[in-house]
Order: structure tokens, then C-alpha cells, then sequence
């Protein structure tokens, strides 16, 4: 998991090592879980505060809680660096940079006033759950699901090159076509309007209002509906790739060459031949040993 | 279908029961349309009563009706109890909660006035469709369906998790960058704009009015448009997986017990041994005849 | 095409038949061509002609091009009729039916006055372009999506019927908690609105007001968002699955049993074997000769 | 990549033609590197000149800037023209031309006053930049797709067409059924609002207010929200098709000469050679030892 990140030392914080980077241990497990609770908790209150009347009525019990959770979690990275060997590491990797943008805007708001609008940052450690997921190998689930989006993702950024190209030039035409009024007032703006269209959420701040802008829109509308298809039909052809890759090795048996085993078979399918050729057969040795003595009669 | 229902004792209860459990007689399945007719149309009922000028029209006809329908399915609730050998299994069950709650509403009011807003339960009540459709064997088609999504469920809500985490992060962002009076009134409402717009939904009821903001706002749909892909292409990759799974006999190899075998697959895949017990193995053939100088001295 | 369709006679029937009902000849192509600008124009006044101010300008003109098309489709009709052999089978015939219906409403216009609103029947001579395309053998592309479609026709079917159900559910949910202000007036209206919603389309005439609401209609939309996966999973599976039945052949090499050959495979890839049991292979007569003088010495 | 294109003699012209039409050299991709920055700069300020009060307050700035960026395209299309053998070659070609109209707007604004309105054309030089991703071999990723989009290309058209078929049908429907308020005030009116819903886009500037028409409309919404299926599936399956075409090989087999074997095939399927030229034919072999004894006659 974190193959930098090692205890410092014996004793005490090898054991806070234990129940803060690992997931093995009773106790580990309550932290995790503990932890989980007290990050969407922290996350919640961070939105609800953010509701005019939720923060009128409840404004101070909220920046207390936030003051609780910032002490906590600073408590909590104080102890992460103080078992490490390696601190260093730790606190330049991802999730080092996520546990310190956690507490941090809380912490200026001591030093610089005004840093309210810290508030995305403050999200940030909604984050923090993936480490925990991690942890407890909840992620291992979507390995799959990242692997074939990394393998898709030059296709896909392509296919929105080529997308935001054409979304360009529709939305210079209808700049020329449309009314002022009706929205289209500058280039930019036409092509917001022609990524609402394309994309098919259509809020319909901006709607052509001219016959011949409702026409083209209406392509721009069935070429969005139509090459939705790209994405989805490279992602898939790579999913069912990656689920094909997993199971079957492309190594031919050295009896028939039939080439399509799972790769768990020891068998070929289609000769019986063994397919391991650097261990020996063990039925080979059995049946030789087998036969030995009823073809020896002498 | 229902392994722990059977009728109680010989005659009419047994009779009874072939009619309302089963659906193999002609006047079973007579019952299974009547009672297929009645649910929709106390259902429709149910929708018609809620409009308006419907209801001031024909307010009067809409509640006989209903408690008609009522009645009705108290009788069939009751013979339901009445032919099975123990009914508490039955009530325990996932459609024996259904059939309660299908008629419970109505009475309630009798008990308790002014439970109108109980509709919602009183629609349940469509659900005993399933049932019904159930025994005429319509489902059958959708089991490769919900077995697709039973497999592909984890990855799904992974997905949704992580969609969910980028839609805080945008809208918390979009909160800190528009206008109070565009409807980014908190970081609460920001998540509902973002996910009317990252599902492509687009009410129009929170738009973004400043330049940055809408600049952001089409990352968010060009995202929703392009992510699409992933639940669409881990479903269609387990559904071709589940059509492939056809491939796979169940029948157990006679060497080593192992069952899960491709179909065309003629040598277990762990043991090596001939599959196929009604022909000879021709390599066996063929080995026998290499074997045959050697045990033939003479 | 046509296998009911026979021209009756000899001479200039025939002669007729096979301009109208084929797509042979060079004059028959021609009259196709003519036949869909024909159609194509003619809905195009139909939809011209509802524009109030096209009506107001070119009302007159729109009329009499009107029954112009009108007499030239008629007059096709009885030579359709005339050189049939079996009249009443063409007219009894999907397209015998539509090409009636495309001259109807303007005769019938005749007879009883003020039926203007037949103009959708009146559009209905658009599909006659499928029988031209079909003759000239266009539409052949589309048969694997009108067999996968078919084969897949029952799941999806399945499906909508499901999310149906969610749907009423979810809206009866919304209808008990929203505000009739907000346009949630009746469970009728509120399944509208969860259409609008779970299909990703969002008119916004109908959004929920309430935080509650807004909350579960989030719902509503990852959950159309998620499970659109469904249908086109099904569908691509089926169209996954025909490709490949039409390529590749099922049958077992007689050599060494491999079972995926290529249909057009006359050798097994494998073993080299001749694949078609029922007819000698070429090249082995032509070895059994070459071979025969080389190893017949004496 | 550009076969018909070729420097003209030695010297000047020859190392001009390296550094503008390919990409080896380190100048060649600084001067790629170049262009896109040139191009992306000059689509920019076409666009924020767009921008009324960006046009106020900078409108003599972006002027200039056009200018310069016209003088410099014109300098390097002069070059290109002045290091080729045929420059008449290149200059129709799709990159001369795209070339020629990226300049062309803005020289004939000398010429022609008023012709601001060519902002269109002038976005066209966008597409110059495919042309350096080309060079820079970044476009070679999305081959697969535009071969998949390209085999796939007859049958979604077809589909649009189906759907355009349905639309029209569906939208004259509404057009005699909605009230003209609500803004069907004509058919082809209509079909705007059926694709704008069929696609899921959903504006809202043209809703059913009455209840047939709003039941008739989430027929239109269920029908896109499904079909969505059809174009996604036929594209997937060819992007599936598309990889596994890679299992293809193109060498022809030394007996007949045949050059379409899947890359495992070890004999060929048509005339049973054994296709693998550097290891010897494992069935021939043993053959050979079987006629041993008929060729060795001592």
C-alpha cells in the first residue's frame, strides 16, 4: 500500500502505526471507521453551513464542531508524522497534501480573516475516504473500472478534441444566425450554448429563437444524441478487453496449439495435453508408474 | 416458486390453492388476468382520484370504488391465509408484506382520518404485478438482466461514488464563484445544480450567469457526457460475459470432480481427463495401439 | 420482395410491373428516383402549410400542388391495380395500405368538409420511401439492427416496464412531499415530471421547490443516469452477438476438434484438416496423384 | 502523409520543406510547436473579439492582433508554396484549402468592407491545427475511431433516418392535439420540439401543457431515452470488430496466395498450406516418417 511509509523504530509507535496506516486489527478497524464518520461528518457540517438559515440558527454550533474536527484531524496528522520513519514521504505524497489541505483553512482563518471562501479546499478532505476505502480494500472493486479508463482516456480526450471543434464552428454560425436577444451575444457564449445542446443537458437559458438556428440546432442536438455512442463503445470494447486479458492466455499448447485456455487450466481442452512445460505432469509420473509393472511381466 | 408454501390438507383448500398459487388450470390463470385487471385499475384509480377536477367530478365514484378493491383483496388476503399450511411464512415474505400493505392504507382510514398522504404506500400495491407475472412466467426474460446488475452493481455504485466526490467538488466551487441570486444559495443546492447538470437532466432552474461559471459548468456536462460511458460499458461487458457463461457446462469431470468446464472443452482442464463418457477417447484409442507391441511379447 | 405481387399477363402489364414493382431497368430506377423527390416534396408542402405565414402567403399554391400530388399518387395507385394480377392482395398489403392512405384525406376533403386535421395521416406517405429504398436495396444495412432490436425487444420491454414502476413510485413520493405551486398537482403530472426527469430530458416546467424534494429527485436523475446503461448493454450484446454468429461456425474440425472456424474455412487453421465432410478435398486427389509416381518406384 | 507532396531542387527550398512539412528535426517541432501556439492564439481573439465589452475595451488591439497573425499565415503559406515541387498539388488539397480560407477573411475585408460576418470561416483555421497533429503523430490514436465511426457510418444514418421518420410522425400528432400557445404553432415547429425532446436535450421553450399531449410526450421521451441503445450498440460492436480485426493478418499464404488468416491460424483456410514459412510443418513431418518405409524399399 504505501511501500515508502514505514514505522519508525519499536514499541509504541510501531503499534500507532498499526491501527493508523493499517487495517489488520480490531483497533485499526474502529479508527478506520471512526475516521470515516468523523470526515463525512466534517463534510456535512461544511455544507450545511453554507444554508443561510441553517447557518442563523445554528452558525456557532457549527464553527465549533469545525474547531473539534480540525483539532482532531490535527491531532491525528501530528500523530501519522510522529510514528514514521520517513516522515518526509509521507507528507509529499497525495494523500500527505490531502490531510494537510484538510486542517489548513481553519488554521489561517487564525492568521488571515476573511478566508471563508476556503471553503472548496475545506472539501478537499472528502478525499481522505478513498485512503480509508483503500485501507480496507473497498477500491479494490474498481481497479478494473480505472485500468480501462486509463487505456481509453487518449481515445476519449480525442473524441472531445474533435467534439469541441465542431461545437466551435456550430456555434460561430449560429453566433452569425441568431438573435443578440435571444442569447447568442458573442462567440463564447454561442458555445456554451453549443455544449448545453451537444451534451443534451439543455438547461434553455439560450434557445435559438430564428427558423433557420432552430434547423442547424436540431443537428447540433442529433450529432450530440449520436456520438454519445464513441465514448461509451471505446470504453466498452476496453472493459471487455480487460475482462477477456484476465482470464484466457494466449500460449498454444505444445500437443495441438490451441491457443484459447483459461489461464487457469493445466490441461489443453482439446488434446488433454499437460500445458506447463516447466513443471512435470503429475498424472504423467502416476500413470507411468501405473503401467510399469502390468507391461513388465518378465 | 414458493418452496415453503404448500396447502393445508386435502379438498377445498387444496383446490383453493391451485387456483390463487398456481397458475396451471384455466381457472387459475382466469384469476391470475382478473387479478392483474384489478390491481391496474385500483391503481389508476388511486392517480385519477389525485387530480383535481377528477376528483370533484367523480370524488364519490373514486372512493366505492376503491373501497370495492378494497374488500376484494381483503377476501383474496384472507383466503390466501386461510389455504396455506402456515400462513405466517406466507405473511413473513416479501409479497405477503406487499398484500398487507396493499389494503392496510384504506382501512386505516376507518381508524385514523386524514391518512390521505398514505397514497403512496396504496401504490405498493402495483408491485403484486410481479407476483402474478411471476407465475405466467414473464419474468423469466429479465433474470439475465438482474443478474447482470447483481454482478455489475458494485462497480456501478463505486462509480457513483467517485461521481458523486467530483460533483461536491465543482459545486462547492461553483458556490464560492456565482451569484447568490442565480440559485447557488449554498453548497447543498450548488450539489443539486451539479447533479441536474452532470446527468444531463438540465432543468434550467440554477444556470450559471458569469462568465467563469459557465466556463465551468461545461466541464461538468462535458464530463457527465463522456463518464456515461463507464456504467454503460461495465453493464455491457457483463452482459456479453453472462451470454458467454452459457458457454460453461455444469456437468462435473469424472477424473477429479472439477465442474466448471467450457462446453466445448473435451479433457478437464485440471486433470487432464476425457470428458465425454459416451465416445472413446481417440488419443486413448491411439496410445492403446502404441502400447499394444510392448504388452504383446509374443 | 413481393413473392404475392405477380403482374398479370403479358404485354404492357408487364411491362408496367416491372417499372413500378422492380428496380431493374433503367426507366424503372428513374421512375424511383421520381417517386421519392414526388413524396418527399409533398410532405414538405404538408408541413410548409401549417406554417401560418407560408399559409398566408403561398396558401393557394400549397393547395393546388396539394392535389396535384394527390392525382399523380392516385393515378400510380390504379396502375399499381391495374397490373397486378392479384389487385386485393397489394391493397390488403402493409404497403398497399399506406399508399391509400396517402391520397385519403385530400379526396375525403371532397366529401366531408373540414377535415384538415387528417394532415398526420396525410404525412404517413413519408413511410412509402421505405418500399423505394427497400427496392433499391438501401435498407439492407439496416437488417442486423432490426434483428438485434427484435431479439432484444422483450428485455427492454422488461426494462421500461420496471422503470415505470420506480417511476410511479418515486412520484407519488414527490407528489405527497412537493408543492402543488411547483406544479406537483396530481400523480399524473408528478409521473410526467419523473419521466422528464429519469429520461435526462428536464423540460424544467415542473421542478421541485423543497429541499426534500430536490434531494429524492437527485435520485431520480443518477438513477436514469445509471441505468440507460441497461438498455443499450442488451442491445449491444445482441448486435455483438449477431456479428459473430454470422462470421464464425460452430462445427469441429474432424482433425483435432477445434471449433471456431471462419464459415468461409475450407481448412481447419489448426491442423489443416478439410473442414467439409460432404465433398473431397481438391488438394488431396491432387497430392494422391503427385505423391503416386514418386512413390511407386517400381 | 503527404505522398504528392515533395521539395522543390536543393538547398534553401529543400530544408524550408523539412522544417514546415515534417516534424524530425528539433526546428521542425519548434516551428510545430509554433503554429499551434499561432493558431490557438488567433482562434482566441477571433473569439473574445466577439465579446462586446472585450471588443470595447481591446477592440483595436484584437484588430492589430489579426493583422499580424493574417501576415505572418500569409508569410508561411507563401513559403510553402515557394519550397514545394507543385505547389498547385497541395493548393487543392483539404490542408491548402484550409490554409487559403484562414487567411482569405480578413484580406478581403480590404477589398470588401462589411465582411465581418465571415467570422465563421476565419474559425476554420482550427482545423489547421489536425494538420501539426497529424505531423506530431498524436492523430494516429484516433484512427480506430474514425474507421470504426466510418464502418459504422450506413447504419446509424439509417437509424437517424428511422428516427426522423418517427419524430415527424410523432410531432404531427402533437401539432394537431397541443395548443398553439404553447408554442406548436406549426409542424415543422413541432419537430424542433420532438427532437429537442426524442434527444433528451429538453430546453423547455416548448412544452405539452395539456394532459394528451404530455402523455404522447413521455412516449417521445421513453423512445429516445431507449433507443439511445441502437447507435451506442452498432458502434460498440465495431469498435469490438476494430481490435479483434488485429487478429488479422496480412501475409499472403505461400500456396494461394490468400492474405486475410487470423494471425493464430497456423494453416491456411483455404487451400490447408502449412503458413508458418520458418518452422517446418509438424503434420508434414510425420507423414514423412509414415511414407518412410514406403521409400525406403531396401
Amino acid at each position: 500500500m504505501h511501500p515508502t511509509l514505514k514505522p519508525a523504530g519499536e514499541g509504541l509507535r510501531t503499534r500507532l502505526f498499526q491501527v493508523i496506516f493499517e487495517s489488520d486489527t480490531p483497533l485499526a478497524k474502529g479508527f478506520d471507521i471512526a475516521l470515516i464518520v468523523a470526515i463525512l461528518t466534517s463534510v456535512l457540517i461544511v455544507m450545511l453551513d453554507s444554508v443561510e438559515h441553517l447557518n442563523a440558527a445554528h452558525g456557532e454550533l457549527f464553527y465549533w464542531m469545525e474547531w473539534g474536527f480540525t483539532l482532531a484531524f490535527t491531532v491525528e496528522l501530528l500523530l501519522r508524522i510522529y510514528c514514521l520513519e520517513r516522515p518526509h514521504h509521507y507528507l509529499k505524497s497525495f494523500y500527505g497534501v490531502v490531510d494537510l489541505l484538510a486542517i489548513l483553512p481553519t488554521w489561517l482563518l487564525l492568521v488571515v480573516p476573511g478566508t471563508q471562501s476556503l471553503v472548496m479546499i475545506r472539501l478537499l478532505r472528502a478525499l481522505r475516504i478513498f485512503r480509508v476505502l483503500r485501507l480496507m480494500q473497498f477500491v479494490g472493486e474498481g481497479r478494473l473500472l480505472v485500468e480501462s479508463l486509463k487505456n481509453s482516456w487518449h481515445q476519449i480526450m480525442l473524441f472531445l478534441f474533435a467534439v469541441l471543434m465542431m461545437v466551435t464552428l456550430f456555434s460561430a454560425l449560429m453566433y452569425t444566425i441568431e438573435s443578440r436577444e435571444a442569447g447568442f451575444t458573442s462567440i463564447p457564449m454561442s458555445i456554451y450554448w453549443g455544449i448545453v445542446t451537444l451534451t443534451t443537458v439543455g438547461y434553455g437559458d439560450i434557445v435559438p429563437v430564428t427558423p433557420l438556428g432552430q434547423a442547424i440546432s436540431t443537428m447540433v442536438m442529433l450529432l450530440g444524441y449520436s456520438i454519445i455512442a464513441v465514448p461509451t463503445g471505446v470504453f466498452s470494447a476496453e472493459v471487455i478487453r480487460s475482462i477477456r486479458a484476465d482470464r484466457y492466455s494466449d500460449e498454444a499448447c505444445p500437443g495441438c496449439g490451441h491457443d484459447r485456455h483459461e489461464k487457469r487450466a493445466r490441461y489443453c481442452l482439446r488434446c488433454g495435453t499437460w500445458l506447463d512445460e516447466e513443471t512435470p505432469d503429475p498424472n504423467a509420473e502416476q500413470n507411468h508408474d501405473d503401467d510399469a509393472p502390468s507391461t513388465d511381466p518378465a
